[in-house]
């Protein structure tokens, strides 16, 4: 797999990858979970590879609603460990907020898997016996009542539309990080972050540090405008298009 | 691998991952692949999932062009196989080109598991010692030299941009198909054809037998401007996002 010359154009994208294919090869990211962060990788191309203003703008609302939650939880799967796992650790600590593992493709195997990764990166990973809190069919629904299950806040990067759904109608605050716009995770999103894993869950930590260095009350917002930020994504996307063949 | 229940919104591009999975378990399919499928899902979905008027276009006119050719050949490699090799077949038989495995991550066993898949679904694969034919670094410039070497029209679906590029510096016209209308591949084609290649095939083997039955004399054009099939899937990709929110 080191066939890859440092020539090629798209040499780090390739080298991302490679490193999500070797994750697949132990089982941490599921060979579905490749084709989704192909699917991320065009977006991004979209969105110029950089986070946009009105993402960071969310980014921030993200690290207010983490703070002022009663019990924030960061839902992590196969792809968000294998591509963040540093970050969602510095996220951890700047937010104070519980990690659980939680995999569309799940297996006890793959949770295992996916929660060394994140211990290795420093992660505290809350463990335990997992019900089907979300209604969702088959194993998709299964979280643990106490983590998930009592959560008001709850951050899932790279999810499925479907759970992000789920997760609303429990009536629970979802924050989603993925970069299509048009998705249905975004669009049922309470605050869809558009932007990359490991651009976003930073500029959420920052945010975080300097709100509790500037130690004001955080009071939770009383709605949200999911689509003003999903607009401004399709923006981007449509300003890239404009001088896409200059 | 069967936990995705029937009721899923994306049901249909789900399972079309799945067997891409299935075949990269077997190596037909590398992971990298898995991963190109994805970049490949996202345009498809910005295009509408269906051919573009001006997508179109591009295939009445790669199947002019193969028939005119000298010597066409479609190279086909691992994603291609697993996604269509009944509509390989069937552009074979409609063309009369050869076919010739050509693989970005190369081995010897992965040539014979996609010879075996395109056998299977009765496409005559050209087999034979390769050489550098193609000024690339590594193993992704090896090919027949009595076979993509000698041709003078190559159609190369799913193709990485700098082969592309290699081969249109070899004086050859090549036809891609690619769903990314920004990606160099179809920056770097002759004929780039902005389409999914089960679509495109088909089409492009329709109008093959189409010209065929006329009877006609068919003379190979002098040039091509392919900057406006890819002018015009940006258009629809545009058009896309103007609705996107609705």
């Amino acid at each position: 797999m080191s066939d890859i010359p440092t020539s090629h154009p798209r040499y780090k994208s390739l080298m991302t990858r490679q490193r999500l294919a070797e994750h697949a090869v132990t089982g941490v990211v599921s060979m579905e979970g490749l084709t989704s962060h192909g699917r991320g990788e065009a977006f991004d191309y979209l969105i110029g590879e950089k986070t946009p203003a009105v993402a960071l703008e969310a980014e921030k609302l993200a690290a207010r609603v983490l703070l002022a939650a009663r019990h924030p939880v960061l839902s992590i799967n196969g792809n968000t460990a294998a591509l963040a796992a540093p970050q969602i650790a510095e996220l951890q600590q700047a937010s104070g907020a519980e990690v659980e593992v939680n995999l569309f493709h799940r297996t006890e195997e793959r949770i295992t898997l996916v929660t060394n990764v994140l211990q290795d990166a420093g992660v505290v990973v809350s463990e335990g016996p997992v019900e089907r809190c979300v209604p969702l069919p088959h194993d998709r629904g299964l979280c643990r009542p106490e983590g998930i299950g009592d959560a008001d806040v709850v951050l899932v990067p790279l999810e499925d539309g479907d759970r992000c759904e789920a997760l609303v109608g429990m009536g629970k605050i979802v924050i989603t990080v993925d970069l299509n716009p048009l998705d249905r995770t975004s669009k049922m999103a309470t605050i869809p972050i558009i932007d990359e894993v490991t651009r976003a869950l930073p500029n959420i930590a920052a945010e975080c540090r300097r709100l509790r260095a500037a130690g004001d009350t955080l009071v939770m917002p009383e709605s949200f405008d999911g689509k003003y930020f999903l607009a401004g994504a399709v923006e981007a996307i449509a300003e890239t298009l404009r001088h896409a063949l200059d």
